[in-house]
């Protein structure tokens, strides 16, 4: 039988961070892991080229009475620094206990092996079952899948003729309780420089009479909140979509835990804003954070300089409907216009993505409509997910970004029925990132089902 | 003769920067420079170790009627970082025009060899010279001289009996003015730590329940200073000795020129506190600088992380009377009050130096009862610079810290005699440090005068 965690080990192996320059040969060495894998189970696999890292998009015929699935999941993973906080190297994948620690373990190879392993499986046991399936798994999600509307828009016509998209990159809020995510925040990514003196300056002979880069950006940034936990930047809420009373509702069902969830985060408060609480402010508020900032000396002890410069790496997560070029244009607005005198502002442009919605059929706010495969598929993955699970899933926006899905939409018109496998404590894009096996055996199950039954559920 | 510019090039070789550990060998060969440059002279060299870095003590003693002088200097020098900003190699002096470049040629071993190559050469002409001089050559000035105090409480009997220090660790305002420094400004330096979630987090499973150590950093940052540029601490300028008119006048007669300033700086407006031109706020005005910040990712492309830590080191300049301990108390407690709730605050201490004034003899507000050696000292400087020079030096408090002044003027009861020799092109603290080798010329030329002159004038 597939043994799935031998192969995720083998997976896991491949340092393939896409980010990196230096990763060539582990971006190549995940793409071909998975490729083989994929024709190995009978699957016509083409590796697509792209500017960068190529997408490997694997078809099986089967059956056109059949529903075609697409089976999304990325093969690229984060930086893995900084190392010296890893327990065991990132890149050697590490059975402790019931999880398997390495970078990508959760995010995305765990998961996307799961769905594989599913495939094959019902496959295994049963070699003539008509399931058609396209694997697409991309090179570049880490960096914001800056190839993929490209191939989007080549493929489209292919892609067009599925019936709706199948993955596993999000969030389980614990090992009791699936979430069908029915949302996605998007992506909104910049830094913004600070240039003051031409030169770095000895802050003795010179200071006192010029804006320090860093005084500037830290007064630039302080003026981008309110102190009770909005985003201070008009016309960033004008598009937010309003939650629904049967999402707070179903967010409620899960008994989620603030005293245990700020134990897990290392906090003794949150800073959420105001009218949300923690789990409804993740899923349902946009966010502007501070992914990084640097200037002047930053060694042990002291220099004292006066920088030319200093930088701030922003993101914000968009909810349904910002849309993530005009949030950017407001913010940098809003920063140009704070700036004080004396220093210049220049932008550096990074990767952006859509939100998403998908609502489930039954919901009050369900679009006229939907398709009837889809609604099928949100039947097939709730039966499923109630038999191995024990209980139904709930329905849920989520914090995090998969960009790809609302472009996806874009170009397709393809919704997605994603049941997230990761938990809290996988330490996604973290030291020590690891996957839950017993989540990922009755994953491989859950996936079994609903593969079994998209046709007919 | 007494090559100076070649002693000066083996000087600049030696890559003594005594905050960094690998620098071992760099320390050691500036010392053993020294050491026996000032042993071939003639000097009784003791080389006084201390707990890092040791101190060149060298003396002749000369004639008992003489004036006794203490020539202060320093061995060591900044980090040469970044290095791709250097035109050559910070370690490999180059002449080019009328300038050496190297790390340390202005900071502080060009005006030092400047000051060894006068007492050289009048030994040269005259080996039987009266002259009583100690050399007092440290290892530690750019780290704040940590092992300084307890020296001079060690050797205080024997410095006691010198009558003044002399030194050349100040500034030139430019090639035709010579400045006697009388003040120099004191430093208080610290860092601030800021510690959010225990660990990193994804910024899209995790953002918007939490206070961003950044945004918390940034946030308090941006609360130090007012608009028009004071510092905003309660307490902070309370201890501040006004400026006299005679030194706002003697300010004026530097004819310093706003404009070339701004563009020497690279910045099209000056940010003073109300009431002070640049150049007075340089000299006369305590500042609170941002010396670095750091925190999350700040590599290439972006990373989505709200990081678990950021951090600034901030340090002080002070003017007469503020006290640094007083000063570091007032801030801190300022940052603790005014930071979020849900972030930790500790503070990591660096160094600090007392600011420093000295009145020259018939000023409005000289001291009663002032040495008459020490009016002797300022007079012989006042005649050998208007010989050499063309024009009398003018008496400023400089915006820099020596902050070994002070201490020695608290142990022994010594004032210093400062002729500034570097300028502000020189890139002090900065890649491509040079000094100006005509101003050298004229230095040794004018210590001669001066040191031949104590006697007598």
């Amino acid at each position: 039988m597939f043994d799935y965690i031998e192969k995720l080990k083998e997976f896991i192996r491949h340092p393939s961070v896409s980010t990196d320059s230096r990763c060539g040969e582990g971006m190549r060495g995940a793409r071909e892991f998975v490729s083989g894998l994929l024709g190995s189970m009978g699957f016509a696999v083409e590796v697509v080229p792209t500017a960068l890292h190529p997408i490997v998009f694997a078809q099986r015929a089967g059956d056109p009475a059949w529903p075609h699935v697409i089976i999304y999941g990325h093969y690229d993973v984060q930086p893995a620094d900084p190392l010296e906080l890893w327990t065991t190297p990132p890149f050697e994948p590490t059975i402790r206990g019931n999880r398997i620690y390495g970078r990508g373990a959760a995010d995305n190879k765990g998961p996307l092996l799961t769905n594989i392993a599913a495939v094959a499986r019902l496959l295994e046991k049963n070699p003539r079952l008509p399931l058609r399936i396209t694997f697409l798994i991309e090179g570049e999600e880490e960096m914001g899948s800056p190839s993929f509307p490209a191939f989007l828009e080549k493929f489209s016509d292919r892609l067009k003729q599925a019936d709706f998209v199948y993955l596993s990159d999000t969030a389980l809020p614990n090992e009791r309780q699936v979430v069908v995510t029915c949302g996605l925040r998007g992506l909104a990514l910049f830094d913004v420089n600070v240039t003051g003196p031409k030169g770095d300056l000895h802050s003795g002979l010179h200071g006192g009479v010029l804006m320090n880069p860093i005084q500037a950006l830290a007064e630039i940034c302080a003026t981008l909140h309110t102190p009770d936990g909005r985003v201070n930047v008009p016309g960033f809420y004008d598009d937010v979509l309003d939650v629904q009373p049967w999402e707070r509702d179903e967010l409620k069902k899960l008994e989620a835990d603030e005293s245990r969830y700020a134990e897990f985060l290392g906090i003794d408060t949150f800073y959420t804003p105001p009218g949300y609480s923690p789990f409804e402010a993740i899923r349902f508020q946009p966010t502007l954070e501070f992914n990084g900032i640097g200037g002047g000396y930053q060694g042990e002890g002291s220099k004292t300089v006066i920088p030319s410069k200093a930088f701030a790496k922003i993101s914000c997560r968009l909810v349904p409907n910002q849309r993530p070029d005009r949030i950017k244009q407001l913010v940098m607005a809003a920063i140009r216009a704070r700036a004080p005198r004396g220093v210049r502002i220049d932008f550096v442009d990074q990767h952006q993505g859509e939100p998403y919605v998908v609502v489930p059929p039954g919901r009050s706010n369900t679009p006229p409509g939907q398709s009837p495969v889809l609604a099928r598929a949100f039947r097939a993955a709730d039966a499923a997910v109630t038999e191995i699970w024990g209980r139904p899933p709930l329905y849920l926006r989520e914090g995090g970004s998969v960009p790809i899905i609302a472009e996806i939409k874009r170009v397709t018109g393809l919704d997605s029925v994603m049941i997230g496998l990761f938990l809290p404590e996988d330490n996604l894009h973290a030291p020590n990132e690891s996957f839950n096996l017993d989540v990922m055996k009755k994953g491989v199950e859950t996936a079994e089902r609903l593969l079994a039954a998209v046709a007919t559920a």
